[in-house]
């Protein structure tokens, strides 16, 4: 009997093929004191050894097939591996107790664990994940269990599991593995990210894929709709390939404008740029025919180590980026860290609310050395490429000017000592804190371009965390209080002859695209899978007739009465 | 040799005499291992009683004395001295380890008081100092310690210490304590606002108040500048002396307009209201001559205790208050929970970002009965005086609708079932969240009034936690852009012949009322302490003049500008 199971779509595409379940293997830990303290010692550190050179192997494959920064994780699983704190405790326990080693193992992880996940910080919940799947490594080697090996699957299969941890995810051979659906998750989980940049059809937080599929169930991952269909009948099987045709074909038809501006119906043009994290970034980007990058998120070239990077270090990597752009606007973002970002080896405050805290150019304007070496790099690079400079978290307009200051003090001192520096720089900021979106023609005399972070800007303007599930239908994009902002962020642009871009999530919707084409947007900066379908989205829509449209939206009460203005009037 | 410590202004008022040193007293445990351990645990049982009953003369001198709220905090302690987990603890310790009862309860404690200030919550980190408070009583017992006991003071003195505890306050006489001032603790610390209540002139946050003055020197607290005086000299003495003299003239020029109206220099009248908590503030309110309440905060009902206050308890204490105002408008909101304010029997969810998250009208419309018990309770007291309903953390115009329709079916029933409600209550809603500010026009044709919440409107507008110390030079009521965004409120409700209040710290703040009378805000909401004050600065203010001189703070930059525009054409 077909069944349907509904989750979250994580990554586009669809797959049929026989389920592969990922099983939790059998971790039961005898529990036995142990005379031979050296022996047990000994069968430790031969498991860590095994342990840090399969990570190494993985570590490189993932370098090669997904990029240095999701590569960065398997580092940090080989830190955990040295971290003297946990080994020690581990080797503490098996002299002091004198408890066989998997035992340690097992009692010290656990515990690093629950104190992790007792915290209230993103990033440390992270590392607890961290700590689970290395020491699950380790067990597994201490055990002498064969956990099931996803580099050995040699047929096409879809894989079901309760979650995939980042090492089975780089263990997922592309050719055998058409798509994945997993129990828990949400659309910015790991394992959601891994699938869209892996490019498998994935849905996650399905709740009961592992109870309701057996092994070798064919079944239909949806990951355009995150559904999944198990076992389903004929026609669903050939309604589901009829889905997939029109989705290659459709994405064939994005793929011709790869080479091509952005036109609406009526002629008028506008950029569709990407937003990119590291220059790994670039394939996708130029693939994908972006017009420019509209965000380059530096605060990658920031994590996952554990010092600071060198002004050189920064400079290769913003000069790279300009250089393959080869002439086309790159708009770079100065650190944005702090908030949910944060960095181990910066000791930043632990914060009550770190949304409204210490952040990006709050922290940047005191740590002044950390912002001057950034700027540095960014100004040396500015001479390879079409380099725009763009401050994040600015609320006051006294911090605007300060934050130029010291760009204008950098440059002049390289100048000084020769060092060639552009002259044509563009200088921004991210519009996402109400403040400055009320003030908007004020801080236009003071900035050569907007950038509308949307992402931020809806939580502060709606005062609700996004990533809190519980206030998460107050994060509304559509919300015309949002839409009247970004209105006035557009208007007071052009008024001062300056333009208006966006790079939040928001500025690849197709809901959204309408409207702010129609609020006069300059530059809509997104993911690069987007930008092709939204190329052919504004390619059919008349800019004259979303003027009219965005109007209407202005003046409306409710984000769902924005989005049926939109589907009634636009989308059909 | 005079020396002057500067500290934080907690409560005014001048006070000058001889310092008396709150000493920590030495608290050197003994770490003795006991076969007796039932000797031990009869030792810890009797501290235990001891305690308690100390505790419980304390609460009844502080109900009488500070009222009912205040002394909450000490139900609090006596919970603390009855909680299994803690004492159990101890017991435990002193059977399995051995252990004398000092040392025993020394380590629990220790370790109860580091686990909660570790965590990432205030209210938890309040239960530290409420257990350490508790746990130094216990030792001091156990120990033989004679505490200096605050309530022996004899003469009159200025209290020196590194900060006061509640029990330390609670203990105060008031006829010779004259002031105090403490090396740690902000505005908004537990000993300031007892501070305020008490109307001791107050500085705390010196940082060396208790290094640099000697017991018996004599001292001058300054609780109008946040000054202290080390052994002044006699200039110093007559000067303050004289300054005091001059408080206490002004404050009598303010009492004269006790029984007045608030008008202004040119005619307009504008309302004068008071933020209350309980109705035990109702004296104050009365006494400094508040034309209404603008703002009382319901949560102190919820607070402090181990369940759900009734229906029946709230109807009382919401009466009480409308009552006692005799016909004068009473602005009532409707339960504010969460985010700081967290509630022991409620199991909210731990949250990343508080302050956006899940509270207040989001949590009411979630946990109907809660809110519906409310509402009945404040209808049927709608009958005794001029109550109005408001609406706290309104972000969309669904959630005011929603909040109307519980409201009109509550109703309905109760005149179904032949309870009487008043057919005249004016519901309203809190102005806090950038997008009701945004959306202003289209609120204002659903709601009676609004009540602009200057304290969160402001944090969220600039993106800054105003309990944040590295980011509190963000919080900026000045700021053009909060007032544009209150411009733009005051505009859309005069629009639809509504009015407007402002419920938060910046309406009874000297430099920002000019600005408010000038934008035509209807209804002033302040502490009832800076009514008489406000009432006399407005006295002397021009609206017409004003109107000019808020129309020029709209064009302004900076918060420093709007600042410097009021000092130099109105407060000089």
């Amino acid at each position: 009997m077909s069944e349907t199971i509904k989750g979250i779509a994580a990554s586009s595409g669809i797959a049929i093929a026989k389920a592969f379940k990922l099983e939790n293997p059998d971790f039961t830990i005898e529990r036995k004191t142990s005379t031979n303290v050296e022996a047990e010692q000994l069968k430790l550190e031969k498991a860590l050894e095994t342990s840090k050179e399969e990570l190494k192997v993985i570590q490189e494959k993932a370098e090669k097939e997904m990029g240095e920064d999701k590569a960065a994780i398997f580092a940090a699983h080989l830190l955990v591996l040295s971290d003297p704190e946990l080994i020690n405790a581990v080797k503490d326990k098996i002299s002091s107790d004198k408890l066989n080693a998997e035992s340690a193992m097992d009692d010290v992880s656990s515990m690093f664990i629950s104190m992790f996940e007792s915290m209230d910080n993103e990033y440390m919940k992270e590392r607890a994940a961290d700590i689970r799947d290395v020491s699950q490594r380790v067990l597994g080697h201490l055990l002498g269990i064969q956990t099931a090996s996803l580099a050995a699957i040699d047929e096409e299969v879809v894989i079901i599991g309760e979650d995939l941890t980042p090492s089975d995810t780089a263990q997922l051979n592309r050719n055998y593995v058409k798509g994945f659906a997993t129990d828990i998750g949400g659309r910015t989980s790991h394992s959601a990210i891994m699938s869209r940049s892996l490019e498998i059809p994935a849905v996650v937080g399905t709740k009961e894929a592992t109870t309701k599929i057996e092994a070798g169930t064919v079944v239909i991952v949806d990951g355009l709709d995150g559904i999944v269909i198990v076992d389903p009948t004929e026609e669903q099987v050939s309604e589901y390939k009829t889905k997939l045709a029109t989705f290659e074909a459709q994405k064939k038809e994005w793929e011709k404008l790869v080479a091509e501006k952005t036109v609406s119906e009526d002629g008028q043009h506008v950029e569709l740029a990407a937003n990119i994290g590291t220059p790994d970034d670039l394939d996708g980007v130029i693939n994908n025919g972006a017009e420019g990058i509209g965000l380059y998120r530096t605060e990658f070239i920031y994590m996952g180590r554990n010092e600071l990077p060198s002004e050189e270090e920064q400079f290769e990597a913003y000069k790279t980026v300009v250089e393959r752009m080869a002439g086309k606007p790159v708009v770079i973002r100065t650190l944005d860290i702090g908030g949910d970002k944060e960095l181990p080896y910066l000791d930043l405050p632990k914060e009550m609310n770190p949304f409204l805290g210490y952040r990006a150019i709050r922290l940047c304007l005191e740590e002044q050395e950390i912002f001057r070496t950034q700027l540095r790099a960014l100004l040396r690079a500015s001479e390879y490429g079409n380099l725009k400079i763009m401050f994040p978290m600015i609320a006051t307009i006294e911090e605007l000017r300060q934050a130029k200051e010291i760009l204008n003090e950098e440059k002049g001192s390289l100048l000084a000592n020769g060092v060639k520096v552009s002259d044509s720089i563009e200088v921004g900021m991210m519009v996402e804190i109400p403040s400055t979106a009320a003030m908007a023609d004020i801080f236009a005399k003071e900035v050569d371009f907007f950038s509308i972070g949307t992402n931020d800007l809806i939580q502060y303007t709606m005062a609700a965390d996004r990533m809190n599930e519980q206030v998460s239908y107050l994060y509304q994009p559509y919300n015309p209080a949002v839409l009247r902002l970004i209105n006035s962020v557009i208007t007071a642009a052009h008024q001062e002859g300056k333009w208006a871009g966006m790079c939040g999530e928001m500025a690849g919707d197709e809901l959204a695209i309408p409207i702010l084409l129609g609020l006069g947007l300059d530059e809509f900066s997104m993911s690069a899978t987007s930008i092709l379908p939204a190329r052919t989205q504004i390619k059919n829509l008349s800019k004259q007739q979303m003027q009219t449209i965005a109007k209407e939206a202005l003046t409306l009460a409710t984000a769902t009465e924005v989005e049926t203005l939109v589907k009634n009037k636009v989308l059909k």
